[in-house]
């Protein structure tokens, strides 16, 4: 299935988040939590995605998550880092709301959708109307 | 200042999230968490939400942030009950994504402005492009 990676500056959130996208998706393999510094303080740290994109990707490809501007800065570093190194990974990046996207992805992943698709869903479902 | 209380699912997000708006706003008071259910379990707990409301207003009203739907219809049912009650606070559930939109709104509310504005400032911040 399509990985689902939740970058955010702290760790409470992208655990959180990954929480109820496992809830929402009947635990999913392959959603991964890259949140906080390695003390668990608020940042983000390009190891720590790294290693998330890694271990969520089992060959269909990632779907990232990022909550504010420096998160996309260091997902992009990250991504260069896997690519220089030879990585084979496909992993984008999606420009829609950290919860509401990794939530709607991990329900489209879960489904068997591939990367455009889970993709697409987020983007959709993180742009809906809540009320 | 204008209040802003923070509805989740899961009380790991409403808690990162209510931590990124403290540190963005210069730790602004008003800034509300309530995730979860009373025992830590997924979950939105009206009672919660109510107290959150109550405690976030110190008269110049309250903006919600909620992640997805059984979140809305829990905020509203509070806001009902707050009003049965005679409560007089004025609140306003933001039509936009929580993390992005609460993170917005906590800067705007810090540097003194009004409920509309505030909501305005969220729902410009949430709907920009992070790419």
């Amino acid at each position: 299935m399509v990985g689902v990676v939740i970058v955010s500056h702290s760790v409470k959130v992208s655990d959180g988040i990954r929480d109820l996208a496992m809830q929402m998706s009947g635990d999913a393999d392959r959603i991964v939590s890259a949140g906080g510094l390695e003390d668990g303080s608020i940042g983000t740290d390009t190891v720590r995605i790294m290693e998330a994109i890694e271990r969520a990707d089992d060959g269909d490809g990632v779907v990232i998550f990022a909550d504010l501007g420096s998160a996309i800065m260091s997902t992009e570093t990250a991504l260069e880092l896997l690519a220089d190194a030879g990585s084979e990974i496909v992993a984008k990046i999606a420009d829609c709301a950290i919860l509401e996207g990794a939530v709607c992805a991990a329900v489209e992943a879960m489904s068997g959708s591939n990367l455009e698709e889970v993709l697409q869903a987020a983007l959709e479902g993180a742009s809906m109307s809540k009320l």
